[in-house]
């Protein structure tokens, strides 16, 4: 998404083809920080600081993490300490573990520079299947957005979206997860104005969340978490577009803390 | 209630039989202040100020108000321009025009010093009225956290309340309106754990209810608004007492921003 005019994803290889580019999110919204890990040390330490959150962006965090372990030693070694370093950095993320095992396997029978090279790879291939995946969710999930723009009585009245927490594309290589249709219909010219839950007790909707919409230019107004059950009351909401932790296999939804109660209101 | 171990009104009469002390609640929970109302000028400033607030101890403090303004001049004249001053504080507050018509009422066909002495016993009778519709509130209340308590399949197991934003005894002169059944069982010896909704955005419940039962030796944790609903899902809350501003006729009830949400998963 874009960040003051200028395209910008959350994680990128610098241009020595080598170090990996971030944003540093614990200085949002004040400050717009990017940091430079040379080393899979730094990954942990970005990981473990919270520099990069959000599932799908802690997953290419620890691929590249691995790269930069094999850049300084491509022995089975040497990966299995930076593996388990990683590892140990943030055990709940699941993500986590599946970017390790993707590299571990994308390496798997090879040596030298051809390891080397073969972990890039797979880092960079593990960022573009995420982006696709949450341009996917755009794809499918403007649809809902656009059903009701068509039903507005007034056209070009915005359509009004709630959020709970940062599912946006600072969770995630680019687009976001629940953001995703958001952006998308903002790119297609569907109106939209997104109320935002601050998200007690971390606010990452009040810090992450505004601050990216609002880079990007899209409409939006930062909330109590207490207020989106009165503005469902009143009729102000069309829509709640959410995250989600996991999936059971009944479509059970774990997500942050306060989704329960907006559920219940949205239901109502 | 207790502060530190001594007992305490949120308003008074101070030794000097004229001037009003109060607690600075702008102060709240960071320093224990008391201010003396000393002018009518000086009830209006705290109440606009909300060095008190809550409907309650509003209504008594634009009473006392008055009185201080009929000590310095007991015209007719000096009282109309003190009450249409008082009334401008809060103009949302209904206690507050109603401790006004009080007043008023009181002093009608009196002058001089009788008027005076109308007003401030008016005033006190006020205050004593809020302290036994409060305590008949916690008389009444105590029986549902009674009720929870005897099903308590551990005897001695605390009864889990939830409460939102602060209708407690620093609303009020005394006791608290949704506090008053938690203080009664307190009292009684049935043991009580408080849920404290934090209350966004102005943290009424973290500032406010946390400082007033840990105050008074009344076990309580407090959470941001998000986890309330959790903790009901877990079957971690008993029951969920709140205030309200305003009751209709068929029993809806109007009270700060969040309790709908609160209202919803307790149903639930």
């Amino acid at each position: 998404m874009k960040v003051d005019g200028k395209h910008l994803r959350t994680i990128w290889l610098e241009e020595d083809g080598r170090t990996v580019g971030i944003i540093d999110q614990t200085r949002l919204p004040h400050e717009f920080v990017t940091a430079r890990l040379d080393t899979p040390d730094d990954a942990v330490t970005a990981i473990r600081s919270m520099q990069v959150r959000g599932a799908p962006l802690i997953g290419a965090t620890a691929a590249y993490g691995l790269c930069l372990a094999l850049r300084a030693d491509a022995s089975d070694a040497a990966l299995e300490r930076a593996y388990a370093a990683l590892f140990a950095a943030r055990p709940t993320a699941i993500n986590l573990k599946w970017g390790l095992d993707e590299i571990r396997a994308a390496v798997d029978g090879l040596a030298g520079a051809a390891r080397v090279a073969a972990a890039y790879a797979r880092a960079a291939a593990i960022c573009e299947e995420d982006i696709a995946i949450n341009r996917a969710i755009g794809r499918h999930g403007v649809k809902l957005i656009e059903a009701v723009a068509a039903r507005k009585k007034k056209p070009g009245q915005p359509v009004e979206i709630l959020t709970h927490c940062n599912a946006g594309w600072l969770a995630t290589v680019d687009w976001g997860t629940a953001t995703a249709p958001i952006y998308t219909a903002h790119e297609r010219g569907i109106g939209v104005h997104v109320w935002v839950d601050e998200t007690r007790p971390r606010n990452q909707g009040a810090a992450l969340t505004a601050w990216e919409l609002g880079k990007h230019g899209v409409p939006h107004t930062v909330i109590a978490d207490n207020t989106g059950g009165h503005l469902m009351q009143r009729g102000r909401v069309d829509l709640v577009l959410v995250g989600t932790d996991r999936v059971s296999a009944n479509a059970d939804v774990c997500n942050k803390i306060g989704t329960y109660l907006k559920a219940l209101a949205a239901f109502d």
